[in-house]
């Protein structure tokens, strides 16, 4: 397959990587920062361009990742070439595209992506969405080719598994960090909490979460979170997050889903 | 080594599997539930007692694995023996043990623990603390039995390591949960969201999380943020979380830490 990948950031850099190892070709790569698009082309053999009056017609798809609230431009522009246009986006429905073509689908990679960080593709989850049973196909077979996990999904379920994928990943990350200034407040090392944040997750790749929790909150030990509710004095924001993560814990384990 | 141990559950249960493992003897293991106790001294060979009367004075320290509340309790009941006794709890000070002998010293293992799960106890960092350099030494070399991660951390470190770890591992697998039930309700499955997690927990393991957070609030996306508070207004507990974590996230943001 010839496809083009409209943006370059995590997404764009990560889904143009495996279709390249794929065996698919990328014709260009667009990003309105030449050096960013001329980055993510080199290493995909593909051409840069900054501008969209550049696209070369002579491709099998478009595929855009961009910013949510750009997919509706950039789809406007690419609708006279009349081939299939697919965006990767979580929280955007396939209605952005369908006002412009009929060619439209979604591909959406359910996973956190850090330019820096390598994985393995095959293991990503894809959520596809196509506005007929032929685009669906195409879609399929080609994500059958990057990854092990295909899905599909319609753009209701789409925006529930984007909700769903903010509290399993965003949030728990911006828990990491507070984790790390606390300790960092008391000269100790990130380093010392690092096999624990692995094994909390690898955890729940066997058991539900609610089997598996841990801590003072899901043993009702009040002596201990009121201390360490104390201890949060100088920041009140974590304090606020500690005890409705705790009462949250405290509920759930009463309404008869976890065990100690 | 000789070693008894005072309780069976999580802690006790992989503390006890690590030191056997290591080639030490487990003498007993105590509970007030024969029951449990039997189960794991069954598992370790050794005796299994109900009663902290039927102690065998034949050991060389006491490991003591309880909650918190009863850790002063039984220090009291095996002072008598005047053997070093250790605990195991991330938020009790030295000095409760030291209010009943001097032969005191702590073993706080920073990893969440569950009996239906193995892991590399090698890998467990263990935070060690004593009342006095000989008693250190000892526990420092028993310790290095069992794991290649062995920390000197006083009281007081400990209890904000203790408290980061319910940042960085109760609090996540809370939200894990939150992200199974949204998905739960919309009929999905939760191992979609399985290899998000895992790669969450993976990305930090090299870098800072701050570095590599994702997401609709890093980005300051008004839009999407707005969308799914929408789709929280029948679960406002959540809601409420997910305005408190992402207004923490843009504030971090803006402190000049992350990146997107």
């Amino acid at each position: 397959m010839h496809i083009t990948i409209i943006g370059s950031g995590n997404v764009a850099t990560h889904l143009a990587a495996a279709f390249k190892n794929a065996g698919h070709r990328i014709v260009q790569v667009y990003s309105p920062d030449i050096q960013h698009a001329s980055l993510l082309a080199y290493h995909v053999g593909a051409e840069a361009i900054d501008n969209l009056a550049h696209i070369n017609p002579d491709t099998g798809m478009f595929i855009i990742s961009v910013k949510d609230d750009a997919i509706a431009h950039v789809a406007k522009n690419l609708a006279i070439y009349q081939k299939l246009i697919v965006h990767t986006s979580g929280a955007t429905g396939l209605d952005t595209l369908l006002a412009y073509t009929g060619k439209a689908g979604v591909l959406y990679p359910l996973q956190t992506f850090s330019k820096s960080r390598e994985l393995d593709f095959f293991t990503v989850p894809l959520c596809i969405e196509a506005a007929d049973e032929v685009i669906y196909t195409d879609i399929q077979q080609l994500a059958a080719t990057v990854s092990n996990n295909v899905y599909s999904i319609n753009s209701a379920g789409r925006k529930i598994l984007h909700l769903a994928a903010v509290f399993a990943c965003n949030f728990p990350n911006y828990l990491y960090s507070a984790a790390q200034q606390l300790l960092a407040g008391h000269n100790m090392d990130f380093n010392m909490l690092r096999p624990l944040i692995l094994e909390t997750a690898q955890k729940v790749q066997e058991h539900l979460p609610a089997d598996v929790q841990t801590g003072p909150a899901v043993r009702n030990d009040q002596q201990t979170m009121n201390n360490h509710l104390q201890m949060l004095n100088d920041t009140p924001q974590l304090k606020e997050l500690y005890e409705l993560l705790s009462q949250g814990i405290i509920k759930n384990n009463v309404d008869g889903h976890g065990a100690k």
